[in-house]
């Protein structure tokens, strides 16, 4: 009890602490690089990695009771709502796009390009199409045919790079099989990787005390999704699903510098339903739908499903709905709270995007 | 019992096409690069990234049936000798040294840069001096007192940069708290970047598909005597204790390239000897000595102990004896092997920092 109690005012003093950090450091990053993150509830990650080291204790007394959940026979849990988070953070984004505008005549630029006629990668670059003309910015669209070569598109590539009326460049993903997908976008100027999935973005979200430029836009809308519904994520636990370069690898990675106590499962865990189940919190990525059954979770924990399958249904006027990582109707009767497949991250995505491109533009004229 | 069947078979029919394209991998990396890494066992990390995404299973049938141990109530665990491995790797190291020289009269060269008069970093630099002496490498060490500026030593790294008779530099940590650490490696040129401590190549290092140009020493150590000792660690669940950027991040990250499930424990976890407790491979890099007790393990577990501490210690003759992070008397009791120290990961961290600045130099001539 008394290693508890110790432990517990570590941890306050440590957020106390963190909290003036977190001021302190945000008046530094204002004035830095002139932007105020103000729309996000997320904090600049090094102002997070100041925990004390001599937390540890050699005592191998079990100092921690963990949360038990009674569930009501007829529990049902929160579904947080996605869609409506994300409408805020670009109707926010798009206050600051205004004021931009007013105050200095430019507004932040985002180029995107898609090379094939993938259909689920048409809808995702028409998604933030939309929304970046809602939030008024600037928009370009390159598209290639599948046969293009990688020259076409490294030329694209190179001139957006040097075009100071676009500050953010995203290359739509996958790529056709003939391209070369680590030439390309390690070709995007570092300073417009709004993706954030250059290795120098991803060796920054990794290494404690650095602070990348941008961070990938799945992973960041999940965290702000988990902060925004008052989810505490240090010294939890949480599974990710999926170790894929754009979502699972970047989650686990924030998760981390968030002090989760993060486990990673992909398709070689022998057993990863005994692992999930250890988890307050699961982020899922995995790719396959209904992968996660309601087996597979922890009474109370909280689910983030980063799936978006489309399976063909005749009862829908498009011939199709979407289905999740998860299987929501059987996760509803375990956890407390889980993001919908549709209106749960998809939306956080473009929402980050364009906060990104926004955080772009303001970093390059300093102001906000 | 089918779907057991089923995933073993795929593992194994991986493993088979793994073990193809490791070889046809070494092949072309000869090819590419000069460089034939014979003396190590690890592969290179883009030859483990062909695990297929449909292994994933739907079920939620438990069909992984975790070993269990039973150990004799006279049971010692196997001590696995770093000492002797890291010195069989530093005499094929001078083998290749040696005909580098023989065939294009060159030599891999290493500098060192020590700021200030800490003794640990004193024996730690006196280590590496020796044994690229003993490997017949060239060695320079600069030495700079507590209160130099940050000029001198960029002025320092600057010249190593450009001196083409050094191909890795390498800075002692941790430097004085008025020098900026970031600044500071961020200057290193990345193909002399030995430590691997460079952002570009952590990212390389988290990345499926990439492959950084060095793996930073002490968890490259880690993981060749992993595979050394014959412990596979593809399917198992491993537990990385520490998050530094130089020890506990790094590890994580090669372990999950070589498909172990990673839990990563830091001193926000609330509960750490639960966690670690599910560990088959346990890395500790805490830098808290006898933090593990026997109770935080698994048994039949590997554990790999990183921690160095010196402890006093009259009876000794030099008036200290050095601990690990885990209790090592303890351990024996429960674990399948155990790297002891000293004489366990860090004899590993000096001959895989040989074997970097080798591979720096066979790289830059495209020999070997």
């Amino acid at each position: 009890m008394v290693v508890k109690n110790k432990v517990q005012s570590v941890v306050v003093s440590w957020w106390r602490k963190n909290a003036l950090l977190l001021s302190t450091s945000r008046t530094l990053n204002t004035f830095a690089t002139g932007f105020d993150n103000r729309i996000l509830k997320s904090p600049p990650l090094v102002s997070l990695d100041d925990f004390p080291d001599d937390v540890w204790t050699s005592s191998s007394t079990n100092f921690y009771e963990p949360l038990t959940y009674k569930l009501a026979s007829d529990h049902t849990a929160k579904v947080i709502d996605g869609k409506q988070i994300a409408e805020e953070i670009i109707s926010e984004v798009a206050v600051q796009v205004r004021s931009m505008k007013k105050t200095i005549d430019e507004v932040p630029g985002l180029a995107v390009i898609l090379v094939g006629e993938r259909k689920d990668s048409q809808i995702y670059v028409r998604n933030k199409m939309k929304a970046c003309e809602d939030a008024g910015m600037r928009f370009s669209l390159t598209e290639f045919p599948e046969s293009c070569t990688e020259d076409e598109v490294c030329d694209v590539i190179m001139s957006y790079n040097v075009d100071p009326s676009f500050h953010g460049i995203l290359v739509q993903l996958p790529l056709p099989q003939h391209l070369n997908e680590e030439k390309i976008l390690d070709l995007l100027k570092l300073e417009k990787d709004v993706d954030g999935f250059h290795p120098m973005n991803m060796g920054n979200l990794a290494m404690r005390g650095r602070e990348p430029l941008f961070i990938p836009c799945t992973p960041k809308g999940c965290v702000e999704l988990l902060i925004r519904s008052g989810v505490e994520i240090m010294g939890k636990k949480a599974v990710v699903i999926g170790r894929s370069n754009i979502v699972g690898l970047p989650a686990s990675l924030l998760l981390q510098r968030h002090h989760a106590t993060v486990s990673i499962v992909d398709a070689s865990t022998p057993n990863p339903e005994e692992v999930t189940r250890e988890a307050d919190i699961l982020v899922s990525a995995a790719g396959v739908p209904n992968l996660v059954r309601g087996s597979w979770l922890k009474p109370g924990a909280v689910v983030v499903d980063v799936g978006t399958h489309p399976v063909e249904d005749p009862c829908s006027e498009q011939g199709y709905r979407l289905l999740g990582d998860v299987c929501f109707e059987e996760a509803l009767k375990v956890v407390s709270s889980i993001t919908p497949v549709p209106g749960g991250v998809g939306p956080m995505t473009v929402a980050m995007l364009l906060y990104n491109t926004l955080e772009s533009a303001s970093r390059k004229y300093n102001i906000l």
